[in-house]
């Protein structure tokens, strides 16, 4: 944690990097831009942040976002990065049906990084917040240096004493349900990669921004995702049997409530298709989507649509968990694992 | 947080790396070695944990520590990384007055890294909480690669009823003290910086072994701290006034409580003497012992001795908040700012 002592003046000059002005200085800059938390009874300044858990449980999830594997400088402005990261990690929080509350934000920078950049960032975590759950903020954080930009963001979520909604309750019968895209993140990544490069086949920042201006939407689906957080509290007051946030792709995030619950998923081949990203709808990931199972009595919540059934084990599929379309056995293929797939680029 | 699915068999090849085996066989190998927290409700595997907040409050901090910057692979083992990254953390919630109740600790490392050194990171976590904090455990984490390897400890504590113990509570009058060693950290870094290294001057991991054979106590101050974390809820019990976590050097710190709290801090230089370690008593940073304020009337807590008193604004050093050694003002100096003073050095 910061010990936060700000300047008066929180402007500074446009060619400020954080080598220039140093720490202290650089947070008077930052820490005014950050959301604030509704739940935040001490924020930044102190050793530790306190805030409030009405409910008396926390729900409290992780993820690092890092410069090579995980985004690239070309693609991403520092606003969509900070819009990013707290959009992923807000959506594990709606994935167990807890509203989130606050997040802490760690972020490791390059000497040479200019302020505004920081200012940025803070502005991405800000506008997410705002744009995908109001009253969650930033509660506390660290600026550190290093070589390789990193971002590792903690959030917070309350569960407003509902039991949390894990993935291993899939029940045969069940309808599973998707909130948000299927696919659309992964598209974008696609056409990042085939459009927005230059001639050596390296992330360019010229073509990427045509690229945007072309194609929002599956673009922005993968640099700035607006997945439905809301709907995860929805869908736990409307009963869900189990939830995940889909990070790897339909496929193999149902697999894993499959695996989990003992039970066999039918997806529909038809509201896959109703998608329009072919074959990405199953297999592409970061979509940061709701996947749910409500029991067949359940309305489903606005935002979800029905893409498949849950069967018992022994009615499909050898008597082993597993994924099927249209009654077919979807084959086994693994996600994105950054250690065997990262070819160790960053530009 | 990652979704863990582990393999049946824990146990792997010694010359494993988590570019060989992947994300998924390594979590398995790892998250059976890191403790475990009493306050868990849900653990690692789904989208988040949910972990218990009796007192409906939650005490959040962060840190990140970077390879190069924060430490040197050469010095400090993994087993030493893991144990400095919880006990660092731990002492920024034992410094509210909170007792730590759990961790989320996000790894990024090289493809090229061993699993046996992720083994030995995890059981240096464990190893630290058992020491320090027992109950605290690890409640959920992720890990990603990066050419820099960069850990991010989010810690958590419960106050247990009690209000935060904030740095802006020291009343003249009151008593300084403190638990932990002063300029232990700052020596070992010393002798590290001056016999850890090879006649180019870069860090040597066999001259390192052979100074911490020697020179066991700063050494160990410095690479896998012991501050006194039950120290920090006893003091807030016994009715501390202010507290923190002397993370850059008592004499910095002391003036964050000073101008926080709009006092005056008058050390007893003999007090100071007596810890062996000269000028780095005020001056080290990294000893994480803590520094607190009690009421003139309280009998100190068992680990706590007075360093000094509080003094009113208006009876010293021009009605500025300061630092004072037996009545000599302590001349300003900053802490370590990793933004300016890094080399830029790792190896």
């Amino acid at each position: 944690m910061p010990s936060a002592e700000p300047a008066p003046d929180p402007h500074g000059g446009a060619s400020d990097t954080l080598g220039s002005i140093g720490e202290l200085a650089a947070l008077a800059r930052i820490i005014p831009r950050l959301p604030a938390s509704a739940v935040t009874e001490l924020g930044p300044g102190d050793d530790a942040a306190v805030l409030r858990a009405p409910d008396g449980r926390v729900v409290v999830t992780t993820d690092m976002m890092i410069h090579g594997p995980d985004f690239r400088l070309a693609w991403s402005s520092m606003h969509d990065l900070g819009w990013k990261a707290a959009a992923t990690n807000l959506s594990d929080v709606a994935a167990m049906g807890a509203r989130p509350t606050g997040l802490v934000v760690a972020l490791a920078a390059p000497a040479e990084t200019p302020v505004a950049d920081l200012e940025a960032f803070a502005g991405g975590l800000a506008e997410a917040c705002a744009a995908l759950a109001p009253g969650c903020g930033v509660v506390g954080g660290d600026l550190s240096v290093s070589h390789t930009l990193t971002i590792a963001v903690t959030a917070f979520g309350d569960l407003e004493g509902r039991p949390p909604v894990r993935r291993d309750g899939a029940r045969p019968g069940d309808v599973v349900a998707v909130s948000g895209p299927l696919g659309l993140a992964a598209q974008g990544l696609a056409l990042l990669f085939e459009r927005g490069v230059d001639e050596t086949g390296a992330p360019d920042a010229a073509a990427a921004a045509r690229l945007r201006s072309e194609h929002p939407v599956p673009i922005a689906a993968q640099l700035a995702p607006h997945p439905p957080i809301a709907d995860g509290a929805a869908a736990a007051i409307a009963g869900a049997t189990a939830m995940l946030d889909l990070s790897d792709g339909l496929a193999l995030d149902a697999r894993r409530v499959a695996r989990a619950s003992g039970v066999v998923i039918d997806l529909d081949g038809r509201a896959l298709a109703a998608h329009g990203t072919g074959v990405l709808a199953l297999t592409g990931g970061e979509d940061h989507s709701l996947l749910a199972t409500f029991p067949p009595s359940v309305t489903l919540p606005a935002g979800f649509s029905a893409v498949g059934i849950v069967v018992a084990l022994d009615e499909h599929a050898g008597g082993r968990p597993a994924v099927l379309v249209d009654g077919h056995v979807v084959d086994e293929r693994g996600g994105w694992d950054p250690f065997t797939e990262w070819s160790g680029e960053a530009d």
